[in-house]
């Protein structure tokens, strides 16, 4: 069985949180609406008027007869399947609440540049996302990325989990990444009290079939469109 | 065992989901920050240097040896054992993904009033959450209510599953109150084209557990500390 990944083409978004696990499980997928038709294809199912579990927005993926939305709910159908988080209940819990914080986080570091409406242009709210990104770097990205060097401070091992790598951390590298592409000054501060979540971002990059990845065209470069963007105005 | 809810005392905010679905399954809870010492005992737990899984804010739940945080993992935790969803593994995911939907949809109605920062007063952005709250009010709040009456018109009875009642329903129906405490106006609107909606929400006040816990003391009123507050110029 092949995976069909459904998310906009041309950005990373919240649809690289799926390939790099993905990636990372070896696991054959289509990446659909980067192929030809694939947009017309993924607006079908999203406004498809006869499936019984519709999605609300991408990112969603077809795994046979099931179709899971929400970016957190399909790395919890992916880490069981592929081994990308741990067997107990204990462990599967705290891997997803682990999730969950980052998607948080994300949507955090998102806003900056939205603060007002999604369906606003940036320019249309360039002096908001001042302020919000100032909130942003000052306060919310150090305490985020403080729990989680908190968190690896506890663990046993170099994985959130301790030894073995799950689907968040996975994540955890993939929003230092964005976040060094969106707030470059705002990182380089930051990251001399983060010494273990830049150990676990280095080896996160460093696994074979992620360098891999990261080394092919299925990685879409950072843009202006996506999640993390460069506005250097927002990281003075 | 009962199990130990901690959240900050004075507002339902998103402990509410968690104590709906506590009340609904007739669980044994304790809600430790509304007693006494409570407050310090759950801020002790927010700053201890030594439990394994820390939460990165409130809501959490102690449930015997585990300690589990984010509302819609508790809500993933608590549904498996008390029967608020599904038990097929399709039907578990589905109920997630609805949840977490509804997760987005309650960040969004929050950020009305506090769009660039949480940490500032409200007066400190006046201005930028009546743009905020206008978008909300006119694309947001529809897309996401109509999304969830197209769930319903396709779900085979009353309820997001169906037949059966979920956590998501619970948290639905809150999302109802809390929309219509905020937003007394633009909901009186909406709701003309949301009949299968309003029902479920009136079906799940009617349920006996939930209509005793409304009129209990145990539930908060809103106000104008949580994440739903009546600010007029935010609802013209």
């Amino acid at each position: 069985m092949r995976y069909e990944l459904y998310y906009w083409p041309g950005i990373q978004g919240r649809g690289e949180f799926v390939r790099l696990a993905l990636e990372e499980a070896d696991a054959p997928y289509i990446d659909v609406a980067r192929r030809k038709a694939g947009m017309s294809k993924m607006q079908r199912l999203l406004e498809s008027k006869t499936i019984a579990h519709p999605p609300f927005a991408p990112p969603f993926l077809k795994a046979g007869p099931l179709l899971i939305a929400q970016t957190a709910n399909i790395l919890l159908f992916l880490g069981n399947r592929h081994a990308l988080a741990p067997k107990t209940e204990a462990g599967r819990l705290w891997t997803h609440q682990l999730q969950l914080t980052i998607a948080d986080f994300v949507t955090e570091a998102h806003d900056t540049h939205h603060p007002i409406a999604s369906s606003l242009y940036y320019e249309d709210q360039k002096a908001e996302a001042r302020r919000a990104a100032k909130a942003f770097r000052e306060e919310r990205l150090p305490k985020f990325l403080g729990y989680f060097e908190r968190v690896l401070a506890r663990a046993r091992g170099p994985y959130l989990n301790g030894r073995a790598l799950s689907y968040a951390d996975l994540s955890l590298f993939q929003t230092v990444e964005g976040l060094r592409y969106a707030f470059p000054r705002a990182m380089a501060r930051a990251e001399k009290k983060l010494p273990r979540v830049i150990a676990l971002h280095d080896r996160v990059r460093e696994r074979p079939r992620i360098a891999a990845y990261l080394a092919s065209k299925r990685r879409l470069a950072f843009n202006q469109a996506g999640i993390y963007r460069r506005y250097p105005e927002l990281d003075p």
